[in-house]
């Protein structure tokens, strides 16, 4: 049994949060929004120390498929499998097409969300160092990321009692929905409460073993999807009636609620899950006008505002926390505060088409 | 003599006080920004009624003479003369080049900016019509606006005594360069005071006697230019040299501020000369939420802001009193408030350049 970790990315995930940028032809997690690189890969560079990592699984949609393989070999890394997932069936299938790929039933899996930003990776892998040994020892580890304000966009994970012999890593007490305002207050305050970024740390067999019990279903179509899969070099094509057949559920809630073992290691590297413009704007380097700029902008008398000009020449005069984006012949605008309802503005186009 | 008037049309300005839909190469009275019809054509419009019109003048700038061709091909009138300035001399020799081109001396010219907008055409040509007695004998007449704000960006005429058998018509006292927003507000309450439009009405010979009286530098430009100019069609080519060697200079104060006999006729028919986003906001009509919008827009809680969109789509949600325009690859944002401010952006971006 080895102690290198199988970094597994799922990067199936569609979306329209940060539209009209992201589309379902290109998700979020293919976008370089804060920098050179995209969040794809920002998530394979996190996996890149050798004394802790295998090269990485990746679990993807077929339809980004070429996508993710050219932003793979920008990185220069080598897969060591690229999973095209024939259609969506949310979290819990995909991670176990990843646990059936691994080489041994012992392997360490690292599942990572592609789309998710973390600033402090050095915060990061010492928090999956340090869950290492309770990986081993078959518990499922989530990493707890420390509130720093009563969000009520996330799931939320309370710490139980600290695990004898490890870390700062703690039994999980009970998994949180998305709470209300009051309720995030509430957890906030009193402590102990973490967010649920969708990371997970724990072996192959200890996975597979709890999802045979809570849902045998979904790991018989697993299963026969592996089975059937058609390989190509890294790429493996599971078979797409099997497949289809799954269940459709996260790891949240067809695993990780149900199981015993359930670990949460608190951390606090920098997450973001950019889920929204303004929490882009939240994470980005302003200028001395408070003003976060991509591309040809030219502003004057204008602060604190989030302006993305891609494509296009964005120009302002006297304008505050706004947030303007210019992409494929797209122009949205909408104050920071309301940039949770871009969908909203999604869905209304969507009505016209 | 007779008593049809003959429209002359000033359409040599350039600007870019509506940018980026305005430019050099496409400027304001050629744009359709309130309906089919461009201002340009609109102003052409408005001197259709063939008891009180004969076929009109146009002056304009020979990097424009295919555009402004091509408009007015699309109305469906033929011009008297089509003269192209060989480069910009201001308003009053160009008005001095189309009164030179009237067939006889007597003529009466009706000279009006085109990129304005007139609401009320009939009470525009009930003004002319009882201005037209004051023309015939002599007169320069101008049309004063009545005043609705304190508005800092026109001129004012100020009237002086009734004209005795005139129909509400006045000598005019005063003209007034754009004042400060103390003044304006004191003419405003103490009423008398007009906005100047630059329409103006009066015979050929009148114009061209007083100029030759206070200007005659710029006369001589601009018989010179005429005598030697190039005709083809209805379009007419003034000499070069000539012209350029006339002294830029706007028909307000080469004439008509030292002119004796210069009446205002008081008029309200809806004027605007669209020198700004928000000022075509104000003459538009608004949706159920007081919105503005041109083009491919999609507008959630949004409401009382101009939207332009010229061959992208906009989309907003939650904003208020803004103006949004996209144009040519072009975005501009900024407060309804702050329209006048889009000379800054110009400005700024040419220094880029």
């Amino acid at each position: 049994m080895t102690d290198l970790i199988t970094p597994v990315i799922l990067s199936g995930g569609s979306g329209t949060r940060l539209w009209p940028v992201s589309t379902d032809e290109r998700p979020k997690q293919f976008l370089n929004l804060n920098g050179p690189l995209s969040m794809f890969q920002l998530t394979l560079e996190r996996c890149l120390e050798p004394k802790l990592f295998n090269p990485p699984i990746i679990v993807g949609s077929t339809k980004h498929a070429a996508l993710a393989e050219k932003q793979l070999e920008e990185t220069g890394i080598t897969a060591a499998a690229h999973i095209l997932e024939p259609c969506a069936r949310n979290t819990a299938p995909a991670i176990a097409l990843a646990a059936l790929a691994c080489e041994n039933p012992q392997d360490l899996m690292l599942v990572m969300p592609s789309d998710h930003i973390i600033k402090n990776v050095s915060a990061f892998q010492k928090a999956v160092r340090q869950s290492l040994p309770l990986a081993k020892a078959r518990w499922l580890v989530t990493f707890g990321i420390t509130p720093n304000k009563p969000e009520t966009g996330y799931g939320y994970i309370q710490q139980g009692d600290n695990i004898v012999g490890s870390v700062d890593s703690f039994a999980a007490k009970r998994f949180v929905e998305k709470p209300n305002m009051e309720n995030a207050e509430k957890m906030l305050a009193e402590g102990g409460h973490y967010w649920n970024a969708g990371i997970f740390l724990f072996r192959a067999d200890t996975f597979l073993s709890v999802l045979g019990e809570q849902a045998p279903e979904m790991l018989e179509a697993a299963q026969k999807a592996m089975d059937g899969a058609h390989r190509d070099g890294t790429q493996v094509k599971p078979d797409e009636p099997s497949f289809a057949s799954a269940p459709s559920d996260s790891i949240d809630y067809a695993v990780m609620e149900k199981a015993e073992k359930v670990a949460v290691t608190p951390v606090d590297p920098g997450w973001s899950d950019v889920g929204s413009w303004d929490s882009l704007y939240e994470i980005s380097s302003a200028d001395d006008q408070s003003n976060v700029v991509t591309g040809t902008v030219t502003m004057i008398e204008s602060s604190n505002n989030l302006v993305h000009a891609d494509g296009m020449e964005i120009s302002t005069y006297g304008i505050e926390n706004l947030i303007i984006v210019a992409s494929q012949n797209k122009v949205m605008v909408m104050p920071r505060s309301e940039s949770q309802n871009v969908r909203k503005i999604v869905m209304e186009k969507n009505k016209d088409n």
